[in-house]
């Protein structure tokens, strides 16, 4: 059929299973091709074509509410509901989202980026239904991923207990984004792999209904066995302890089972969960073959080969961080490294090989990830956590509470610091400067290439006390390290552009910008000074003494929230010890960023050379009008 | 025994069961003795009596390493470590801390105050053990309550996989602070009365050995079945299918039970779970026979009548709040109410027995609390979630991602902001400001007064976006209302006292110091105003502008981290409109406050009338010297 007909997903109801089959076949090479052009998150979409499909024609969104655990997989959903010819704009700036988006549709009745909050908002969804006296289906469909996260159990403990109505469809393609961890993985393979017991079951069953019905303590030992039959069918035993109905193992990509699954689900009343087979990458080799997680989000690609596009002349950030890291702790029995799901986003399989022993990935379980390392740090270790900027929000109080406080030498790796581009605003790692900076006793750093980073990898290992080091998404810079590096001073900023009109504090990948603009200001007569804040928290308080007695105008430029931000602290800093300097400040001003190119977006906020031109003039137009004011 | 004289745990070995049961007996009377005069977590500590002289008698501490969730029922285990001279100064300024403590004894391994962080912390030490190639074990204590947090939950599942070698003590006593809810819960509860089914087990064990061993089918069958015996007697399913070895249920108070449980558990190698059934409050009437939690923290009160001392002339912040927004809910149908296992602490219980179905209390569970309550917003709800500010940081990727993000209608009532004081540096409320400012969505307001408190609710509850009210611990002031009261004038400031000199800025209960200081600096002949900042986020920018004209200085006070705090907004605000006008800022400066008085500890941190005087004048000396260093 025509895909680009498609308003909304009541066509689904007329079809037949043979019909679905086309149609889905229809959808997957639709999405082969587009994602070839736009990249995206193929892998996972291609694992639920069938199963989305089979959810619209059994349910009827927007009444009923399908929500996207995580989000990245709803491509489909956007298909059926009407937005296939925004998929040429998928994941651009002002494009399609990559996730659902309550703006773009009415069926978007939640949105995510963020893995294992869909139990929770369900369990909302559903209360508010029943407080109301609606009577619509609430269907959060999550991945056996996300249900390590700890919120996802926690909402479980609270549906199970509540008997609340639901389906629950647990989409079980046997990874989160790498190869799933933890022992309820291993539950979910003996739940796939039990069916060989429905025989025993139905033996066991037999028999004891051909027990003699004598004495009431043999029935009555009949009648418990027969309330055990659950635990002997081995399946779902974990969900049915919780007080919720389970069925299956059902195959993700068979629309009658599918069908036969969720309209039992549909009558059931109370909580249900159907654990569905599905198979990621599923009709496209080179994404089903993947067994790392590379084909989890992605850029273009050549569709015959699988080859992705774009070329990368020098390596990641994530991939110099890790290997560094391995390369230090080859030498120091202390360091260990961990990550939270992320092995191969955060490039750390060379270090799961190379030292296995030394290396854990917890799942998704960022609370675990960052209080486990607290406790290795107790015990003398090095821990190494390299966890996204956004992810490391989920474990926010455990960096406070068992970290921080402690003062326990754990070494954060916050890995896409700064705007990410196509995921959007719910992965853009921009918030954590501010809830970090609080934190009292620790230390907080961005390098401007790596050879300073690795200055601070060297620094982090040997400092007394908790320490995070931004790193952005994208490449490094590929320069030749001097060879003698003066150990890294603590706390210590470095003027990278001498200047005696103004200051620019700068930190990171803007630090370039901060250098262009200086550049260019010079030409126009004004003389600024460009300054490298490598440290974050604490700020080099003597060099902002010094500027504070010259009188020099500061401009400060982040990319990240303006709130709480490093030009916050320092217009603090000058207010506290009496300075009147000028002061203007670069970042992002209360707002979420959208996803698209994250040069456009710069552009939006102002994070540009134009901007820093510009706003350098300004400040310095207000101190030749010194005093107006005041 | 004198336990004066008690050094450290090691005289507990040569001991038999009957003189423990002594000990037992001589700790019991002390703690209620000695928490009568101090106050303190009486009723857990009673609970756990005996298994902490069990624990300390079969394990050897420091060596191995006892980790105690939550921490509020270390003291057994601190008069054991031989700090009972100490007692005396429990929970107070400088004195003995209400939590484990590193700094007050070798003994205290991992310090803790927020619940379900100790299977984490123990999977960190335990792994620091395995590479470093030591033996000793690793004795997690954690209660039920505390294993329906996420993050408890996502340890399980690492510790479970990973077959990790250590003692988890689940102490089951049936509440976490208040009676525990949840489907775990549930479960535990069938494990503590299944051991009826021992019977059943040992008739189909004894069935099964009986089969005529004809065929391999049927011996596979028979094998099969009794792999699944694990299923058939309950007991520990839910954690034997996580990979966890279970042992229990265990009389807590039995110290022959207890050992022959903990040195099962010792020779176990791989994860065990030991489950000790507990009496909260055992051996002393009052705290035993309380269903409610009200003795799980609580100050001096009297032996003989269990009545609690210290008068309470007016309602607490968290009864005016809970009850008020009661009143509207009433009127409002839209309006529900959540706690996360608080329903005592924040006074919800009336609220709960009149409401009912607009009620949950989702246990100790505050990532689901926060998202849940995005749900039902998003179904067109008005959700109050009462929650200590403390304890919103576990919840704070959530409040971002899936509250403010989506911009939804969920109103938190942060209850504990600003100190707390006994419970110390695990639960001070002073970063709230510092996470939540930055939220671009985001209404943050602290009410002066009871009046005003019911004006933000109002406010609340007709506002389009997330709102916070924080509200401190203690009681409310008392006043009457008005009659006929505005609404508020979202993000509206209010001048309190008039004055020309400086204005200083404060809110919340701190107000009145400021109030306080401007009298007693009009005698000096400085005009102050004093500006209650209602509104934290977002600002009166229309009063700072007329105060930046006015080249006013501005003097800042608040009982929260200066980092991210409201005087770091006002002075970045101020520098980002070219205003140069002194500022200062008093504030808790990047220190962890600890426990005690919270009078003294505000002397200490100097947010007192006499230092806002203080500070004042240097102020103002500064202007009068104005342009000095610029």
């Amino acid at each position: 059929m025509n895909l680009y007909s498609i308003k909304d997903p009541s066509f689904l109801k007329q079809k037949n299973d043979e019909e679905l089959k086309i149609l889905a076949q229809d959808v997957r090479e639709f999405l082969i091709q587009s994602c070839s052009r736009t990249g995206g998150h193929i892998g996972a979409n291609l694992g639920v074509v069938e199963l989305t499909i089979a959810l619209h024609k059994h349910f009827d969104s927007p009444d009923d509410r399908l929500i996207f655990d995580v989000g990245h997989q709803a491509y489909i959903h956007k298909i059926l509901t009407g937005r296939i010819s925004e998929f040429e704009t998928l994941r651009q700036y002002k494009g399609l989202c990559g996730f659902p988006k309550m703006r773009e549709s009415d069926h978007d009745v939640w949105e995510a980026g963020h893995s294992s909050t869909s139990l929770s908002a369900a369990m909302g969804i559903a209360k508010a239904r029943d407080i109301k006296g609606e009577g619509h289906h609430v269907v959060p469909v999550i991945g056996d991923g996300a249900l390590t996260g700890g919120m996802a159990l926690e909402a479980l403990n609270h549906i199970g207990s509540d008997r609340t109505d639901m389906t629950i469809i647990l989409n079980d393609n046997e990874m989160s984004i790498a190869p799933n961890v933890g022992a309820m993985h291993n539950m979910l393979g003996r739940m796939r792999t039990n069916t060989q017991y429905n025989r025993v079951k139905h033996d066991i069953e037999d028999f004891l209904n051909r027990l003699p019905q004598v004495g009431a303590r043999l029935r009555d030992m009949a009648d418990r066995i027969k309330d055990s039959m659950k635990y002997l069918v081995v399946d779902g035993v974990f969900f049915e302890e919780l007080g919720i109905k389970y069925i299956g193992p059902v195959d993700g990509h068979d629309f009658e089972e599918l069908s036969n699954a969720i309209n039992i689900s549909k009558d059931y009343k109370g909580p249900v969960v159907v654990h569905v087979i599905t198979k990621k990458g599923k009709g496209y080799h080179p994404a089903e073959d993947d067994k790392l997680g590379k084909w989890h989000g992605l850029g273009p690609y050549k569709i015959d080969t699988g080859e992705v596009l774009g070329s990368k002349s020098t390596p990641s950030w994530s991939e110099f961080m890790s290997n560094t890291v391995l390369e230090r702790a080859k030498k120091d029995e202390r360091i260990v490294a961990l990550t939270p799901a992320m092995p191969v986003g955060s490039k750390l399989t060379k270090f799961q090989n190379e030292l296995p022993g030394r290396f854990f990935d917890v799942g998704i379980a960022e609370q675990h990830a960052v209080t486990m390392s607290g406790g290795l740090a107790a015990s003398g270790m090095r821990p190494y956590l390299a966890i996204y900027s956004t992810f490391l929000q989920r474990g926010y109080d455990q960096l406070l509470h068992d970290v921080d406080r402690q003062n326990l030498n754990v070494f954060l790796g916050i890995d896409r610091s700064g705007l990410v581009g196509a995921d959007g605003e719910t992965h853009q790692g921009v918030f954590d400067i501010s809830f970090i900076s609080p934190l009292p006793n620790m230390t907080l750093m961005m390098p401007k290439d790596e050879v300073e980073a690795e200055q601070m990898i060297d620094f982090a290992f040997e400092h007394e006390g908790p320490v995070a080091l931004r790193y952005p998404r994208g490449n490094i810079k590929g320069i030749e390290a001097p060879a003698p590096r003066e150990p890294l001073e603590y706390g210590s900023w470095e003027t990278v552009v001498e200047g005696d009109d103004l200051s620019i504090i700068s930190f990171g990948p803007t630090l370039d910008l901060a250098i262009d603009a200086a550049v260019a200001l010079k030409e126009t007569g004004i003389n600024a000074e460009v300054i490298n804040a490598r440290f974050i928290k604490p700020m080099d308080e003597e060099m902002l003494q010094s500027i504070g007695y010259a009188g020099r105008p500061v401009l400060t430029v982040e990319e990240t929230m303006l709130n709480g931000g490093l030009g916050s602290m320092i217009a603090a800093f000058m207010a506290d010890h009496g300075f009147k300097n000028g002061i203007r400040r670069i970042g992002i001003d209360n707002e979420y960023v959208e996803h698209g190119d994250v040069n456009k977006l710069l552009e939006d906020i102002g994070i540009t050379t134009d901007n820093i031109i510009l706003q350098s003039k300004t400040l310095m137009e207000w101190e030749n009008e010194k005093e107006i004011k005041n």
